[in-house]
């Protein structure tokens, strides 16, 4: 089965980001076999107009929390909220059929907006994994290891263990990576993330983590062992090209270069680091650095939407304004960060984030008719400053087509929103019993 | 002819910020003439289920430029573009037709968003009321002063005359308000400004201009003056309960000062002042100063976007990271700026900007079906947080539909887009001989 898609401004995202301004793009066995300007080859089975919207590569999101869609919007205001009701109401009231649905709901607002790839980590992570791989996003998928009690075990070492499991569980499946994923740098001990670091080496995956996110993060470590978190886990042994850092808010210009160095990959959340009034991330700095950075939205209780386009236009505007400089982050290395930026932060980048012969057909139509879309001048800032999620309008992955006409193929948002609702009850009563909270 | 609203969640944005989770709002010859909890009363023409949408006062845009669309994703990351192609193109290619053609397209995109209110300042101001006056949306409309020569006169005395005519044309609408726009500090003398102040005081009108805005200006008024714009404009006497000062980033504490003592408002523009790497504005010293504050997006070049949701999570995110507070700036707050502190903005504070007996029929139904808007615990950070612009699916002004089902009611926006473009083709070969802008 060869399909084309043509009539696209396309965005390859390749080296020279090159773009066809009236282009197409050819998908045979969930690859892309050819692409270029013009009409295209004839010898298709099927032909899709894309009307001269902008075809781009899916976007990919590196860093979620998805099934925390019940969180939303609940007690967004409120200092310390992790501490305060977040890990608690976890503890309590957070259930594998809750995640399940959760998830599930979160991919519908994911695949809805254009991301093609979803990086996430959590509690009982087998009902995310399984929620992905049966609505046909992209996923590497993280069991979270925490050195508490949580909702799904007693500590950081069963946490650990259930991190194993799952990596054996989900190993060599195509399109669902099992990572591994410590909570953070002040919520485990160091010997727990040292051995989760020798796990994801044993499995040859992804070790990510919430790096110099807090403040409290930042004093804990500064007078206990007087260093930056960054600094910490680089002495750890743990910094290197298969962990990626979420955050990283407070890294200092050594912290950058210890990146550098080792070849860590950063998690830029701007939308949720903002809300929290954390402050901006040096992601100029990093980028200058060679370090590889690609756009997360954290979960939807801390950045509350999903889609990588509210992040654009922050990271646009958080960046220009901490450096003073309009021209600092153009909008095509914005777009670039979303997608082959991801790409590179997962160690995927032979597979995903360009539009290129060979590459995975996760690919991303975003319609120019809407009133906010006109007109379109430079494809890349009208990504970033005038796109919303709405905007888009058709999305492949895997060449399967899974959003079509601003709607999901197969999937009913009623009947999963209903479903999710049905297991809410529990979660929200005792999210009643927290003031300030609902 | 009454028309009943009901089953919204609604925020009437009242001093009590009362909610009727299960509400109605009555309307009839223009006004709401009743709210309240419930079904509401039968005795009505029509009703329209709002089937737990949150239904919000209009929302109302202080600052814009909305003939600005042909720009829109022009040369976004250009340093001193303002300078380096927009005054230029302005005054080599911007006519009348394309100002009339842009503004009838902007207010669709308005509408389209739930503003009912838009302050507009720009050169041919008549052909911008005009389109305001067609499509029937609330307007505050004020012809540029600036002097310098332009597309619309040769220097600011004549803008001066041309803006006199407009407010003679306009006087007594009862949606259309003519104001005086002096373009901003530093580009009319001293005597312009004062006599531009003089004007709108003789026609008892509003007075708004762009301040403390660009760093050269800044410069320009420290070396010149010793002073602050702010400062300036206050030895100047221009400063009152009449004039709306536009942008305000470099705003000092004195300068807050002397906002509170005189009763001046201001327009936040939060993206066009980030977009531009420009700075952040004193937003919460402002309100805890008693200053009032409204939501602006400026132009669709400087903002790309007119809607107000973009703007809410940004002045939520820019706030918090600026004071480091993550309580700064709750959401309820953010909200009332859109609305009743637009309407108050305006002096308008009597008849928009609440849901509340006697006032306008300015609303907007906000649907919470759509996947990005589950679920909401507040709604109030549903709308800064989760919402955006393609949420909107009905909206009033003055009691009349004009949005319905997320489509402009009697009007094509293809046909819109069309018209525009049409008008476009000599302005975009002008735009092409200026280097890196398209
Ligand atoms: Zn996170
Ligand atoms: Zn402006």
């Amino acid at each position: 089965m060869k399909m084309k898609i043509n009539h696209a401004w396309i965005l390859t995202m390749n080296q020279e980001f090159q773009m066809y301004r009236d282009g197409y793009v050819v998908i045979e066995d969930q690859k892309i076999v050819e692409t270029g300007d013009g009409e295209g080859p004839s010898d298709v089975d099927q032909t899709v107009n894309a009307q001269g919207g902008i075809l781009m590569p899916g976007m990919i999101n590196t860093h979620s929390h998805i099934s925390m869609i019940p969180f939303r919007s609940m007690g967004d205001d409120c200092p310390d909220r992790l501490r305060k009701f977040l890990f608690p109401l976890e503890l309590e009231a957070m259930t594998p059929e809750l995640v399940y649905r959760g998830a599930r709901y979160g991919i519908c607002e994911l695949l809805l907006s254009g991301v093609t790839t979803i990086t996430d980590m959590y509690y009982f992570e087998e009902e995310a994994a399984r929620a992905c791989e049966e609505m046909g996003i992209r996923a590497w998928v993280g069991q979270t290891v925490i050195d508490q009690p949580t909702c799904d075990a007693k500590d950081g070492r069963e946490e650990l263990a259930r991190c194993e499991n799952f990596l054996k569980e989900w190993a060599g499946h195509d399109r669902i990576h099992p990572i591994v994923a410590p909570h953070a740098t002040n919520t485990n001990p160091p010997e727990l993330l040292k051995e989760a670091y020798e796990l994801a080496k044993k499995y040859q995956t992804l070790y990510t983590l919430h790096v110099s996110e807090m403040d409290y993060e930042m004093t804990m470590f500064r007078d206990k062992y007087g260093k930056t978190p960054i600094e910490f886990l680089y002495d750890l042994g743990v910094l290197g090209p298969d962990t990626l850092a979420v955050h990283c808010i407070h890294a200092t210009p050594n912290d950058v270069h210890l990146f550098a160095e080792t070849g860590t990959k950063v998690a830029h959340c701007v939308g949720a680091n903002i809300k929290a009034g954390k402050g901006v991330a040096p992601v100029k700095e990093m980028l200058e650095s060679g370090v590889v950075v690609g756009v997360g939205t954290d979960g939807p209780s801390s950045g509350n939407t999903l889609d990588l386009f509210t992040q654009f236009k922050m990271i646009a505007g958080l960046q220009k304004t901490h450096y003073h400089d309009r021209s600092a982050m153009p909008t095509q290395s914005i777009v670039a960060m979303g997608t082959k930026g991801g790409a590179c932060a997962l160690g995927a980048e032979t597979e995903i984030g360009t539009i290129e012969v060979g590459k995975c057909a996760d690919l991303v139509l975003v319609e120019t008719k809407s009133v906010n879309m006109f007109p379109v001048y430079n494809p890349y800032s009208a990504l970033v400053y005038s796109a919303n999620a709405s905007n888009v309008d058709k999305v492949w992955v895997n060449g399967r087509l899974l959003v079509d006409g601003h709607k999901l193929v197969n999937v009913s948002l009623d009947a999963e929103r209903e479903a999710l609702m049905h297991e809410m009850p529990a979660f929200v009563r005792q999210a009643e019993t927290y003031a300030d909270v609902l």
